[in-house]
């Protein structure tokens, strides 16, 4: 008696496509499709649309593996930057990110993911060897490792660092610390000791800058 | 310094149609829009594409307001269904949800909404006259209301009754008590009186049939 549980191949379609998308279901799925269903086409149009487009023309940076436009990004051909000063980030997110803190004022890095042996991720899937290169051929002064405070991150930090030991360029990285707004009480015990060891001088210049 | 806060206007433009979806924030049309520069290109295309075909080419059907590829919806011309009983529902997710019961072997007939002057539905906004009509025009035996038991749709359960009364036409609706698999305890008071004045021969074939 039923022909198609939803009636329609093409909305089938839609429901199936929109649900291999991470964290959407089948019934969310379903809910996106007939919420596009119900709205004026060209809306629909705009969203395939600049998903179609976004995929087909956005590449990445051959120098700093950021997405991009062109063979090298915005922001690695803004001379206004410092270009002696790289951070280096998990993922293109992680640059979106530091951006709105709008702290750095240098290039960047993408790795393209952390070491991670669980996840069958070494060492050689990441952009590690083309920053080793960058710091030799671009005559950096500093590589600000900017992973996440995890234990692939932290392993991520460690590698690296031995990886440029040798080199003469300053290696930093991302302070850890009390988070802003957040109780003393509420924080965790390793957070709140590396706060203390890593106590700054007072200033009255508030920390948003 | 920062030009465009995601570095690249083809990804602004995914992310900004992305979050226009229910329920899906900036944040998430980010992280769905990285996932799909990360998979291949003909998986981003395919979604694009079965959107914009399904907005294109899905209508409703003249006869239920079902959605439908063709003039007439495949269970309107399913010559096997009964024609003389017709579920009357809110909205096509609710057409796809009754027919995964396999229940009701009988059309439909979609609202398009439940009367609520909160939300500036009123009666004319749906198809109730179409509703009247097919009625007296289709000859039907039964219509079944199956409208969600709020109140809300308990008005327009009875809009409906009302306008359907003087014609030959026995008008039923969704029986009201225990959800199958809760507990009695859980159940509401309202819900578990109506499953007491609703009782019903004692059965060995069990309501899943």
């Amino acid at each position: 008696m039923i022909q198609s549980s939803y009636n329609s191949t093409l909305l089938e379609n839609a429901v199936s496509e929109l649900s291999k998308l991470p964290g959407i279901g089948r019934k969310t799925a379903l809910r996106l499709a007939l919420h596009l269903l119900r709205r004026e086409e060209n809306e629909a149009v705009a969203l395939g649309e600049s998903i179609i487009n976004m995929r087909r023309h956005i590449n990445y940076c051959r120098r700093c593996h950021n997405i991009s436009e062109k063979e090298v990004c915005p922001i690695c051909s803004d001379s206004r930057r410092d270009a002696s000063t790289v951070c280096v980030v998990e993922n293109v997110k992680d640059v979106i990110t530091i951006e709105s803190t709008r702290q750095h004022s240098g290039l960047y890095h993408v790795l393209g993911g952390v070491i991670s042996p669980l996840d069958g991720v070494s060492p050689a899937d990441l952009e590690i060897d083309s920053l080793v290169k960058r710091v030799e051929e671009e005559n950096l002064q500093e590589v600000i490792l900017a992973l996440s405070p995890t234990i692939e991150g932290d392993t991520t930090n460690f590698y690296i660092y031995r990886k440029l030991a040798d080199l003469p360029v300053r290696v930093t990285m991302l302070a850890r610390g009390l988070s802003i707004g957040n109780e003393l009480e509420y924080t965790d015990e390793l957070t709140l000791g590396k706060s203390i060891q890593n106590r700054v001088l007072f200033t009255t210049s508030f920390p948003r800058q």
